[in-house]
Order: structure tokens, then C-alpha cells, then sequence
């Protein structure tokens, strides 16, 4: 019998049911009721798959919460209200279930997001589906970028992996760049006023929650581009941290995930009031490349540059 | 370290949520959005919890579908798209996520819902959580029932109840019954045309898949009238069912849930073109009681009633 892995599970569904043909991938959801356009995401997070060691229920919460908002923030969409979907292992103690409920109760206040209901259910292990929906008159898209767009994307990356290897491998790390990589695995934030604040100035736009290089290869396919990056947004230290643990910084930063950032294109007419906006949102942001033509991600100059491949196989060019 | 049971969870959720102040449960919620009403609910199923042995991977995620679309049968509104969250254990077989793709392609075709998104996850067991949302410009509430309307149940009840001790209990019985019985928990139907159909003429509706004292109890709550029970819609071929196995049909009939029928009120003016919608659409109804000053669900004759209570702990009175 074979056995699947997620992308094919995932093209399963997307060829058996009907409303999903000729589907192209997105953050979220967009559709109209009664005139109204609004976009809708839902996202499960499963304890022992998505959660390592060493979080409280209430940040678990919190993080199924910021994971949802992510992806709006990416979309320049507000979620106006959430709904939330419990399943919790046999019979939890009070303390248990209250640190849950405050994790929600806190990280949607925080997003100024307000929950409407859900349900609660038994099973063998901790999940939370999280749905959010928001007024929009459009989503930014995957695609759409156009060339002589800049690249841009929000934080640095590789904090996120530093962090699980510290937890999970015994990583060791000095102080600093520790904390700062712990704390991004145990309090994620994203960037939703950002992501709202410029969403008339993107052209194409994803949450890189998938990791750096999936996130540029799926842009760049959707919109028909290549992503000629110059930058690769890495968190500062992470070269020190990998070389003292005898590691490879470059997986970290293009692979790693979990990071809710978000990556995306807008014409350089806007450069300065998008770097305004993040000035005045406290939100780093990095210009990372230009689009082109052609296809794929490529880093570096002219004969010099190597293929940022999905995943992070890269594979050198050129030389 | 305080155990909790499903109420106090639900407690938990409601009082530390602040967006939910004040709660009042309902099938599905009803929000606008840019002037547009409507209804969104989301159900979570379990496997290893709501599905008994003998379904097929078809089976439990046609039962996903179904369940979600009964709370919209209940209130009146036509769910227009819908979303599924799937996590898969380990790595499945091509034939098994393509039987779950098949049961959420064939249900909701079935259901005119439109499947638009939703995302896979691994876990230690399989669920899925369905979201649907519809436009409306209001629902029909649990409460809202009024002195003098009739009170209707869809469909009888006890099948499921009986199915499942056919299936888990090896109860035995006669061939037909117990093939109904069995289909009702291997293929649940629910009444989505019929509900849309009447929702003008309804004054309170719930679905009923919590049980029927259960449903009767919290609509006689939410109303702040007594619910005064003449006829017990009972499943033909139940009190046979239950002598034959030694065990009690009340308890099947009152308290099994897992029946995706829904109980309504309406004014007895309505009752005509109630009735005229039913049979045009092939739907079993029972005109089961009528609603009174008072509050609680009684049974029976004055002198001669008893209390039919949430969950089948029953009370005899005037004797």
C-alpha cells in the first residue's frame, strides 16, 4: 500500500472535490456573501506535531491564534471575528483549560479580533482549529508580482529554527541571541497592522510561516516571475550560533519556518511610504531583491548566483 | 487536581472569552460583515471518539459534512461554502484520503455547499473539522417559542441509539429494524431543505443531535416556557427492539443524540403549510407537544405527567 506524504494528500483533495478545481494555493479564503467580500482562514494546530517541549497551555493558544492572524496579515486583511475549536486529551484540570482559555482570550485581544463561538470535543491528544473571518474587498495575492518590483520581507529569519534546535538538540547558545531565539518559538508575534497598513501598496504578498525559500519559489511561480534576491534576511548572530554548534545557518534561515513574517513585492514608487509605515509600526523590515524575468529564485550577482530552491535544495549556478 | 467535566470546560471558555459575555448557545453564530449577515458554524469529529467501528474512511467524513450542515437545517439557512480541516495520522494510504475526499465531495454536492479551503495536519488520530458559513438575514433561535405554538419534531427517534448497541453492545434484532438502525449511524441524513423551506414559519428550532430531552430542555430554557410533551417520537419497532435486548427504550428515544433531526415551534396557523413543505419534500415530521406558560418539558396528562429531563433523568410527578 502506499503511503502518502502531504503534498499528495493535499493534491487528492484538491482533484476529488469540485469546488477546488483549477485551485491555486492561498493564504486564506475569499468570497462574497450577499455582496460582501470577506476572507476566511482556518488553521489547526496539533500539540504533538506543532508544539515542542516546554510551552504553557497558554501559549499554545496564544501561538494557534498568531498563526491564523498570520495569514491575514500577509492578505492586508483584518479578521474581524474568530471561532475556535477544541479538542482536549481525556479530562483536563481547571488550571489546564483556564490557561487555554486566556491564551485566546489574550492573543485575540491583542489582534483586536473578537471570538464568537466554537465547540469543544474529546480526544487523544490537545488541537485547536482556529477560523477567522474579515471584511475585504480583495486579498493581496500569492501572485501578481510584477517586474522591477522590490522584494521585501518582514523580520529576520532562522531565530524560529535556532530556537527549536536549542530546545529540541541541546543547541547551545550564547545568552543574547538565545533568549531572543526561545522566545520567538515560545511568543511568535505577527505583523498584522502592518500587513493592513500597506495593503493597497503590495503586488503579491505570502506568510512565510513555510519557510523563506518556499514562500520566494511559490511566489514566483504563482506570478510567473523570477525573485532575484540580493539580501538573505538573516537573523543577526545566527552565523555564530550555527558555527559554534557545528551546524549550516543558511537551512535555518531559508527552511526553517514557523516564523510569521511575511514576504512581499510592491513597485519602488512605494518604497518610502512602506518603509514609513514599518518605521512607525516598529516592524523590521529588510528589502531583499527585485523581480525579474524568467523563473525561480535566484541569489547573488551574474555569475555568481545560486538557485534558492524550495525546501532548500540549492543547487550552485554558473560557476 | 480538579477533573472537569464537558459543562464546566464550556464554562471555562465562555466566562474568560470576553467576546462572549453573556453567551447565549446557539446551533450555529450570526454576525454581519459589511452590512451582510450571516450564519458560520464549525464541527470537530473525532474518530476515536464519534466514530464507532465499521465506517469506512468515506463514511466518517460524509458524517463530518452532515453533521455541520444539520445545525444550519436547524436555523433555517442555507450553507453556502465550507471549509475542512483534516489531520491524518501518520502517513495514509492513497485510498484512504481519497475515501475522505470522496465522503466531503459526495456530501457536500449533496448539500449544495460549495468546499473552498481548508488544510491537512498529522496528528495521532484522525479529525476533521468542518466549517460552513450562508448568508442570512437572521436565524431561527432556541429561543423564541411562544405560549400556544405546536412544538414538531423532524424524524423519530431512538434508530441511532439502537445502532449503536446493535454495533458496539452486539444487541440483536430483526432484520429490519436493525438495518435501520445500523443505517442511521453509518449514514446520518439531515434536513437542510426542509428547514430552509420553513424558516419563516418556525418561532424556535434546535438541532437535536445532543439528544431530544436535551434539545426539548434547552428550548423551554431559552424560551422561558414549559414545553408540554403529548407524543413521544419514538422509532417504530423500538419497545420491541428493547424487550428483546432487556434494556429500556426511553433512554434510546430521549437521550441517544447522534439523530441529525432538529425539534421546532411554531405558531399552530403555520401548522398547514408545515406539514404541505414535509411532504413535499419527503420528510418524516410528528406534531409532538405545545408550548405553555411555565418552564421545563412535561409529558403526559395533568395528574398524570412526569418531567422529561436534559440528559434522561427523569422525575415522576402527580402521583
Amino acid at each position: 500500500m502506499k503511503m502518502l506524504d502531504e503534498r499528495e494528500i493535499i493534491g487528492i483533495f484538491q482533484a476529488r472535490i469540485a469546488g477546488r478545481k483549477g485551485f491555486v494555493p492561498e493564504d486564506v479564503e475569499f468570497f462574497r456573501i450577499g455582496g460582501a467580500g470577506m476572507a476566511f482562514n482556518i488553521d489547526t494546530l496539533v500539540e504533538d506535531t506543532d508544539i515542542p517541549p516546554g510551552f504553557t497551555p497558554r501559549g499554545i493558544s496564544r501561538k494557534s491564534i498568531v498563526a491564523c492572524a498570520s495569514d491575514f496579515a500577509a492578505k492586508g486583511v483584518r479578521p474581524k471575528y474568530g471561532f475556535v475549536s477544541v479538542t482536549l486529551p481525556g479530562r483536563p484540570s481547571k488550571k489546564y483549560v483556564g490557561g487555554l482559555a486566556d491564551g485566546i482570550a489574550a492573543a485575540s485581544a491583542e489582534h483586536k479580533i473578537r471570538i464568537l463561538g466554537g465547540d469543544t470535543n474529546e480526544g487523544e491528544e490537545l488541537s485547536l482549529s482556529v477560523c477567522m473571518v474579515g471584511g475585504a474587498d480583495r486579498i493581496v495575492r500569492r501572485g501578481g508580482a510584477q517586474n522591477g518590483d522590490l522584494v521585501f520581507a518582514t523580520g529576520p529569519f532562522g531565530y524560529a529554527a535556532a530556537g527549536l534546535r536549542i530546545i529540541l538538540g541541546g543547541a547551545r547558545s550564547s545568552g543574547r541571541f538565545g533568549a531572543r531565539a526561545r522566545n520567538s518559538v515560545y511568543n511568535p508575534v505577527c505583523r498584522l497592522d502592518f500587513g493592513v497598513a500597506i495593503k493597497s501598496l503590495m503586488s503579491s504578498s505570502m506568510d512565510s510561516s513555510d519557510g523563506l525559500s518556499a514562500t520566494l519559489n511559490e511566489m514566483a511561480r504563482q506570478s510567473g516571475r523570477q525573485f532575484a534576491i540580493h539580501t538573505i534576511p538573516e537573523a543577526g548572530g545566527i552565523q555564530e550560533f550555527a558555527t559554534f554548534n557545528g551546524t549550516e545557518p543558511s537551512g535555518m534561515v531559508l527552511d526553517g519556518g514557523e516564523e510569521y513574517e511575511f514576504v512581499f513585492t510592491a513597485p519602488e514608487r512605494h518604497k518610502k511610504r512602506i518603509l514609513g509605515a514599518a518605521r512607525r509600526l516598529g516592524v523590521p523590515i529588510i528589502e531583499i531583491g527585485r523581480v525579474v524575468p524568467g523563473d525561480g529564485v535566484e541569489f547573488g550577482s551574474d555569475g555568481d548566483s545560486f538557485c534558492i530552491r524550495d525546501g532548500g535544495y540549492r543547487h550552485f549556478r554558473g560557476r
